[in-house]
């Protein structure tokens, strides 16, 4: 398996020669040059999704363990899409089958994962920690697909390789996170990203959905979505989940789309050809509206999605590379 | 990929030299000699299905998504086994899992699939139409794994096969399709298939399960079932949906069988040797006699599983050729 | 396929030349040297599964099918990762969405599955018996995964190889299997396949779940638990399942750990360097504390799991000899 190809460019300023992290459990912590070495490694991937034939063999003899104790259709499809076309052996959990359901401890089902000599672990759970938790618990690289209104890493590398690609370096970009900030482990990770990568970044809510903690955080908050807009270079919207909608958070879904909608109006604000982002699934009408999702110009949603599986194949590829003894890396 | 092998014999009259259609929406304006193509093709998988090592690698390095957003064990294990045959990287979509629970559009999951770069999308979905509509958005060929009431093209290519392999030529055997006619994609296809390979066709069903446009279609109706047997050489038996069972359309499962189920009485009343066929799950002593399912001469039904897997190889394989890049078929 | 690397050492004192039996149904019935071979067999994919790059390719071409009637994620997972280690295409069935819920008879199921041209299927279902059932009908090897209160044989097989490895011969040991003997197939396989190997079984458990038939089976039974540990050289302790802790056989959790829990307390009481075991899930606190669940010395609880995955590799390729015609297996 110890192969030259496979080991990537020195990029490390401080004369490391790899990847120093175990695990992939947040953006918090990461180095600038760690997050663009991830993005180099992905933009192979990309092109290689787009030939007719799109698998490679560095994980053959792999096996990838994809744990989701919450459901994500779409972040568990890019995860196996990205782990097969590695060629792992991928193993999908679903939660709803689970023995945690039988009382198990996270824990004891962490110990049963890796005993079954994973060589890497997906996981996806509703509690803010419990993707660290379960990483002190195994020997093989663990990658955090969402945890709670922690963080989600592999969503913000993607949505940073989109900015990337469609508007240079993001160092100096102005970028505005809109809709529920508070519980937002998207926004909690692209705020580390951006700031990390030497953006400035908006965040913008309802002032109930604008949490207290952002004071340590290198970032301008607004509750006035249009001025938040103003001049910036990428607008990324928020999916309002529907458990805010109604209640003590959203007055309506409706109120909602006339205060913090991205409509083709409020759009005009922003700066000349301001990406669109949105991580999806979308609620069309509500913090979106279809003409700005639909703009093949300024929306790079579809875009974000095909980034996903290359970010996916990456991480998985570079956590992979020690147990791998890929040269270098060891 | 690009290799000769891959390639078919001519079969089309029209002078085009491949398989003209992009997906497989339906068996309505399929040609005979395309459908016979699709059957001609399915007969080396059924080859190579019965041996002991059963792997074909033309799809390898292909993504395959099943989408099912309407549950179906055997349908969905059919597709799965026949995309993993022919080594291509297989992934299934629940529908009790996916974000169109979560208010996510059609369009947008199709979209998302597409953008995750699948080089074949095989789609059931409880809804007429829903397919075809997923297909206009995506750069992918699209299976149609069964739709609403409307169309469940693989169904009738694998009854057609079974029945070529049992009979011979499909061209003027009298087939009867007995059942839930109206509401059955199941009937709907096989009418257009076997019509078009110049079958005649009978349908049989209560007056309330006989839809009016069949009109338009070339079969003969009946209510009778007795008279419909007489002299046929095919008798197709439909699954009578448990949502019909009680209520509006059917007095009583009892009164059903009485009526319209298969009994070797019955059967006695069909052509010498005719065969008999149920596309399952069956629901035995309603719409078919135990004795009957299980004649070995006289029932294809397990014949009917078998080449449903071989129908699918073909399907995917011959779908995929243009962007497979084989030889002919640019 | 034929290759003289794939046969074994003949171990068969009967002058068999290959291990004579087509399905994996239970252990009652296997003879000493059967099962010996199996362990044997499992060794070497234990090394395997300890390298980086973990796959062979003896299944290559395979179809395994997991239908899984009975919900079950560690034991699912566990044959899903030995299916594709030994390079086999494994499909999932799951019961939840099987045709079985539209009253599709069992046999029904089954010759579907063997339709579909399975290499092996392994089942797991509530009743006692369906396995055997469905074994009948097919044409390819059965592995039972757990039926009812029947058998659950790899279990059997993975503790019997976690002792082996513990502690030597199993002959001459002292094995203590405490908790709901009446319902537990654990159980069962465990005492068929402990006393065929020569150790002396004792079972323990509360009187209310202590089964009559025990007579015939060459144990000695316990109701008090500090007496069945006394010199005992492997504790094997079963999970209470939920639906036993509340009314007619337990008064209550609390209750069932004072008496039936094994405690550091009582751990002492047996054997100097007793093993101590559990098929997992556990509800640590009742059955079991978590000192002693988690004391790495005694505890041999994760590497059951991992010797799980080593023998069910080991099952699936010994059952597939014959279709695979390796050579002395025909």
């Amino acid at each position: 398996m110890t192969s030259k190809q496979q080991s990537s460019p020195h990029q490390f300023p401080d004369g490391s020669d790899a990847f120093p992290h175990r695990h992939l459990l947040g953006i918090a912590g990461l180095q600038p040059w760690e997050i663009l070495f991830l993005l180099q490694e992905a933009g192979q991937w990309v092109d290689l999704n787009r030939k007719s034939s799109k698998h490679a063999s560095r994980l053959e003899g792999l096996t990838v363990i994809n744990a989701f104790f919450e459901n994500s259709t779409r972040t568990l499809l890019s995860f196996e899409i990205a782990g097969k076309r590695m060629g792992a052996d991928v193993v999908n959990m679903h939660a709803a089958h689970s023995s945690v359901k039988k009382g198990e401890t996270l824990i004891d089902t962490a110990v049963t994962l890796n005993a079954m000599r994973a060589d890497a672990i997906v996981i996806r759970h509703a509690s803010s920690g419990a993707v660290s938790l379960i990483a002190d618990k195994v020997d093989c690289p663990v990658l955090n697909a969402g945890d709670g209104s922690h963080e989600h890493p592999t969503q913000a590398l993607l949505d940073a390789l989109t900015i990337q690609r469609r508007k240079g370096d993001i160092s100096g970009l102005t970028v505005t996170i809109c809709g529920d900030i508070m519980h937002s482990r998207v926004a909690r990770s692209n705020i580390y990203c951006l700031t990390t990568l030497g953006a400035r970044v908006r965040v913008c809510a309802p002032p109930a959905l604008l949490p207290a903690a952002l004071d340590q955080m290198n970032v301008e908050t607004f509750t006035d979505f249009n001025a938040a807009l103003d001049g910036t270079d990428v607008v990324m919207m928020l999916r309002l989940q529907n458990e805010r909608m109604s209640g003590d958070f959203i007055p309506s879904p409706r109120e909602y789309h006339h205060l913090y909608g991205l409509t083709r109006d409020r759009l005009a604000l922003a700066g000349e050809d301001a990406l669109v982002m949105h991580p999806g699934p979308m609620n069309r009408g509500v913090e979106i509206s279809s003409d700005v999702a639909d703009d093949a110009d300024r929306s790079a949603i579809t875009e974000q999605v095909e980034m996903g599986v290359a970010v996916r194949m990456a991480c998985l590829d570079v956590l992979t590379r020690r147990s791998r003894k890929v040269e270098g890396w060891s």
